[in-house]
């Protein structure tokens, strides 16, 4: 397995209090990129990153798009060694439901053993393990054994609407051999993991239009069509409750598990019985045909996200609402064309639209799922950091999260070793209330980072000349 | 028809001005019942009243109820006169979505010949014209015709869910000959009328849970089921596109519209387009087999009156909800019991169940429907003293809405005279943002309370002794 020289491990191990102080700091910035109330803490993020890297010696700048801006800064000493292309972002889900927190989410607290905050796994405390892996290696040896960007954006919460319109602007700049992140999870607290597909994502909205207003239930209900029964009769025909979703056309191009996938998948330890109870729930249903890990993790699938309209108060309000809506995403897998999906729904939902009301179906973002090649000499250099520093071999997983700024490095930048790491745990409640991060997985994911460093810059690449420095019209 | 006597026609022009300015001092307090916040409100409005009707001579009493008090108060000069007891609410609805009002809610304006604030029409304007009335023929005869009783609660606006407990305590300080009250509409501006049926109401909460938390779509899309989908499996199969309750057993009791009630519903005019045009809505959609008039005043229904669960704001956040729900509400016909009812939405909803979340049913309010005697005496006194003030004969309707309070009046004190009066206009917004009351309406109903008043006091009745005092533990 990789190995780290003995002082940089010296080194990490004094500076975890350090960098764990680091991190909180990084955490109370409540960087929530899809309420604009934040967008100044969304900017403070940024300039905090962008200073941490110059403080190591990067050197970088922000860069503006049509939404949040995305930091990036590199230190590429080598003119003969590969390059690796870390990716991380700055932003978090919005906290709520706030009340359900047992410490505020923006106040990181330490309590057995974890640090709790929004952002603690996703992906702040996951992405600030390359830092302490790089400000360790650079005060044992005083340069980097590779060359190192860091491209760290504000809207992966939102689906990434504009990263890759900052990668097509600054293919030159962002030229790499590999691509590395960690904003997975370890398939299980004791079984690190190395992703090698992620489901796409498609989030759409629906809403229905009834009366100009509110109007008296008593006075119009059995005239007036209730937008909420209406947008109740669309809902209940997207998914059947076999885990079927029902638009016609959906599973068309949907690509299916391969008889290999179904066998390792099959390997895994899974206690649907623990599932369920973590999560509270009386039983799990995956999609008929499919076992829970397949379904979770490589079959498409729809969701309501959000559902409103009308009185939502404690008591009684006798009204019809004038308008009902809902959030509505669906995972996708290989072969699934977000937009060709987008078009099927709303075809469908349109079709349902009873008379009465007005339908409205909105595409609110989208991206492909992705698959990479498991067989390559980076993908080898990880799984040997991984099992030097968590001290086991990593599993194989297809993880059922959507990162699209990774699909769209690897469509964009054109690079397939995509190195997709993670180091939480799959109870850390990311998206959730009480979010958090183990002090213990900061610790051995800055080991296993600082080691895939040393062992990529060994992998033999045909690198092309790396661009010398952060440029281009969008920069700042 | 009914004449008023020339100086309290006079009395009450003279003094609209002085009516209009006290109607506004009692919109200015924001007397909504259902929000907790506004319990001082709410005892704030009893007060003012009670207030007022002593000023007029009266004597009464806060009545305190398990919810908000019950304003009693009598003005019984004659031994040998009739007693009409005066029913009216002081609580009104919540005023949201406070952002569609032009004016705020709870600062009356006039404009175009209208007081537009929450409560304008329902019920504190109507159940001013009363005041006027009782006030004018005091300052010219120096006394009432006959023996006026006023009860007033604070609850209407909730399904008057403690009325019924105060009328069986105070059955004897009740006892009335007719019970008149002003909470409904004309059929249209220019058609006063008489409302001889009210719908029920039956007002339910169902809840689904599913995870503990808010939990990743990514991470679990696909084995938890979707509290939002399963709630909209549920609702969906609670009312067809064709206007039909498909709760079994929902129309079992249902009494249906007499042939000669269809005939004469066909008469009013009724302009569809208009009132879809009013509404805002493409198209009205009435029960299959039935008008719209009978759709929405004769026959039972349901509706979704809010649903919420998950993720409301702008953008996109991708979890599965933990819980959503729905406040659901019938109007009811006569011979269908509530309670009944409420069982066997339960039972079906319940058998709808999906596994995988849990479903939990809520009775929050109900009554019975109504319907009363056409053909009385008091009755006919009613249909001329609104020919005199408004100039044209009323004509015969039943309404949509429901008015608990009614219902209880009937059964608890076996009063079969009951003058369903309604001086608002149908587009005055009740229960919608900007709410109005026309001033020529409060005018000419404080005229016809009067002729009312009057017209009363000359049917022969069987009158049992007056109770002289309020009184009882309740009183405070």
């Amino acid at each position: 397995m990789e190995q780290l020289p003995g002082p940089v491990v010296e080194h990490l191990a004094k500076g975890q209090d350090k960098y764990v102080e680091r991190l909180c700091e990084f955490l109370r910035i409540p960087s929530i990129s899809t309420l604009p109330a934040h967008a100044g803490d969304i900017r403070k993020a940024a300039k905090w990153l962008l200073h941490e890297a110059e403080r190591l010696g990067f050197k970088g700048a922000l860069y503006e798009t049509k939404g949040h801006p995305v930091v990036y800064a590199e230190l590429c000493p080598h003119k003969d060694a590969p390059t690796v292309l870390i990716y991380g972002h700055y932003d978090v889900q919005p906290p709520d439901p706030v009340d359900q927190w047992c410490h505020p989410p923006f106040t990181p607290t330490i309590q057995d053993g974890c640090v709790f905050a929004r952002g603690a796994t996703d992906d702040k405390g996951q992405f600030l393990t390359f830092f302490n892996a790089i400000e360790s290696i650079l005060a044992v040896d005083g340069t980097l054994p590779l060359n190192v960007k860091l491209v760290v954006e504000g809207e992966e919460e939102v689906g990434s609407p504009n990263f890759r319109a900052f990668l097509d602007a600054h293919k030159d700049l962002l030229k790499a051999d590999f691509i590395a992140l960690s904003d997975g999870e370890k398939y299980r607290a004791d079984m690190p993991s190395i992703c090698y597909g992620l489901r796409g994502l498609l989030y759409m909205q629906i809403d229905i239009q009834g009366p100009k207003y509110d109007v008296h239930s008593g006075l119009h209900g059995g005239s007036v069509v209730n937008p909420a029964l209406a947008l109740s009769w669309i809902l209940s025909r997207l998914k059947d409750d076999q885990g079927k979703v029902l638009i016609p056309g959906f599973y068309g191009h949907a690509r299916d598990l391969e008889p290999w996938e179904r066998k390792e998948m099959a390997r895994l330890p899974f206690d649907e019985k623990a599932e369920a109870a973590m999560l509270g729930v009386p039983k799990l249903v995956p999609e008929k045909g499919y076992t829970i890990l397949e379904s979770v993790r490589a079959r498409p699938t729809l969701d309501i996200n959000g559902i409103w309209g009308g009185f939502q108060g404690e008591g009684s309000k006798t009204i019809i609402p004038a308008s009902a809506g809902a959030k509505v995403s669906m995972r996708l897998v290989p072969d699934q064309d977000p937009d060709e999906i987008a078009g099927l729904l709303e075809k469908y939902v349109i079709s349902m639209a009873p008379v009465g009301v007005t339908v409205k179906v909105t595409n609110i973002s989208s991206n492909r799922a992705l698959i990479v090649p498991r067989d390559s000499p980076a993908i080898h250099a990880m799984a040997r950091s991984i099992e030097y520093a968590f001290g086991v071999r990593p599993v194989f997983t297809r993880d059922g999260g959507s990162i699209g700024a990774v699909v769209a490095m690897q469509a964009g930048l054109g690079i397939e070793d995509i190195l997709m790491l993670g180091w939480g745990d799959p109870d850390d409640a990311l998206h959730s209330p009480n979010e958090h991060f183990s002090l213990e997985n900061f610790r051995r994911g800055s080991l296993a980072s600082a080691a895939l460093l040393y062992g990529l810059a060994k992998v033999k690449t045909s690198l092309k000349p790396v661009a010398k420095e952060p440029g281009g019209s969008h920069k700042k």
